[in-house]
């Protein structure tokens, strides 16, 4: 499987079949995700109810596409282009859709306001995914017409490049959409996982902060540099979570497998997860000593310039990763 | 760079000079140490207390310098094994040694047995590391003969493909230590942090089992399944975490730096931080469900073979990264 491939979605299926969605929404996560749709071979609609946004949004998308393109993740930018139709009216971007996608600022009541919208816009089959990555489905999903279609799918930004998708559904989210959406996921080549029930953070940024928040108790203490927390990610934690997940590698470190392991270990596993300080009150003094210490290496000036290097080489890394793939539904390891 | 210059260490250093050190204890991370020595330019005299584990070591190590060689990360496995110097005495395996890496059993009266006669039998101007990845230094370093030149040197298994490096000083250790077995440690292209006090887990189990801790919490209470936290790491944050750290992240996804970040999602931060159940009362049916889930993908008695492609996939990514360093001191960021 080549890289492009991995990231263009499955073989075979939109191009034929020109099946619709539309974004709502084309801050950095819609225009991805309209990347996303687009490159699976989908017609991808886009709106904004920002007067110009559409507009700037298609001049960033070809943008982005091109680098795609000379990353041979892509085979090609206009033809990814040609799958993006932007529209100035909402009913206009919502006709036919078998899915929206909404990425719209997070704010509960804009949320609640848009989904009332599109619930009584879109065709009442087609599926109505939130890509909120703070608040609750059933903050804002309570009153959309057909509202058992409705979900959050969060991405991760930017979705064009990183594959995971968290589905959460909300108490009143059909087992059908759950289906469809993850159904719809895997078919545009992301790698989606369900939540069974709400919980703050969904997944990833519970993993995400819980590791930051010990991170920080421990620069906070003294123990260490913010680089060196940085170090053991990059140097040593990371080469193995690149292709097999925490619960993975200790599985495979103890010849008995993940019992085995914990039989050995679980001592220090239970030690240390009673001894972390997640709950850590860092404040403004150490944000900033952290900020200056990351700032020496990255000046907030060149930060444009790092996000740009930062994302080659996640492409690079796709790369890397569709070399390792076997085939297997997407699965690296 | 190329991926052989990576792991081999810095260019230039010890064919010329044929330094001496030596590694007592040749279990897994024993073995590798020998490997990461060697490969460096190093003379390594391998000890081990247990008749003939010296002999099967050096069997081992050849193995393992053979796939090493087949990966394309050193030049010749011949070469490598030219520089191991099996020894069945201590004294022998630490004359004209400038350091010892000591790696047996995780047994505090052994490791204070161990050092009690590295410290007599080592020359004295010879720095003592001990690997111990859960053992204080100062619980087993005290009554050694000049204990000032006595460090923690924990690796990540195995430091023959995964460069990072703990060290955590005694509080007797002196800063010429520190300074002196840092300097090592890039020499032979390993990436050394320093802790600045000890604490229980050092820095790289610490962020591990604290992830771990709230992942069991979450799977325990029945958010997920376990393959979902694991797909949170590889199809998500580890496709950053291979390159940039989390506090790097955090600096890049806002352009007003980490300062910014917060200002933006440190509500979300410190609600995660202070909701995470790190302390989470996991018990052995919880432990056995995941087993069992981990064991439908790898069985148990698949687990040697499913190690060896764990390994064949960190040595493809040390090519991966080799392609990606940018000569800056070894820093991939």
């Amino acid at each position: 499987m080549t890289a492009g491939e991995v990231t263009k979605g499955r073989a075979a299926t939109g191009d034929a079949t020109k099946k619709r969605v539309a974004c709502v929404g084309v801050g950095n996560v819609g225009r991805a995700w309209a990347i996303v749709f687009a490159r699976a071979g989908f017609e991808v609609a886009l709106y904004d109810s920002a007067a110009g946004a559409v507009k700037r949004a298609v001049a960033l998308i070809d943008r982005n596409a091109q680098d795609l393109e000379s990353a041979g993740l892509i085979d090609s930018a206009a033809g990814l282009m040609a799958h993006i139709r932007p529209c100035e009216d909402l009913d206009e971007a919502v006709r036919d859709v078998i899915h929206v996608q909404e990425s719209v600022r997070e704010d509960v009541e804009i949320k609640r306001e848009v989904f009332a919208r599109l619930g009584d816009a879109a065709p009442v089959n087609a599926t109505l995914a939130s890509s909120t990555s703070a608040l609750p489905g059933s903050s804002f999903l309570e009153d959309v017409t057909a509202r058992e279609r409705c979900i959050v799918a969060h991405p991760v930004n930017p979705p064009s490049l990183i594959p995971l998708v968290e589905l959460c559904p909300a108490p009143w989210t059909s087992s059908e959409t759950v289906e469809s959406v993850r159904t719809l996921m895997r078919e545009i080549g992301q790698h989606p996982i369900l939540l069974k029930k709400e919980i703050a953070g969904f997944l990833l940024n519970r993993l995400q902060y819980t590791l930051v928040a010990e991170a920080l108790h421990l620069v906070g203490e003294g123990y260490c540099e913010p680089e060196d927390i940085d170090a053991v990610l990059t140097h040593g934690l990371a080469m193995r979570w690149a292709f097999i997940g925490p619960f993975q590698v200790a599985h495979l470190n103890s010849t008995d497998g993940f019992a085995g392991f914990v039989e050995q270990l679980g001592g220090m596993m239970r030690t240390v997860g009673e001894d972390a300080r997640t709950d850590y009150p860092w404040d403004a003094t150490l944000i900033n000593r952290i900020h200056e210490r990351l700032a020496q290496k990255t000046p907030v000036a060149d930060i444009p310039e790092a996000q740009l290097a930062r994302d080659q080489r996640i492409m690079s890394l796709l790369h890397w990763r569709a070399g390792e793939y076997d085939g297997q539904d997407g699965d690296i390891s």
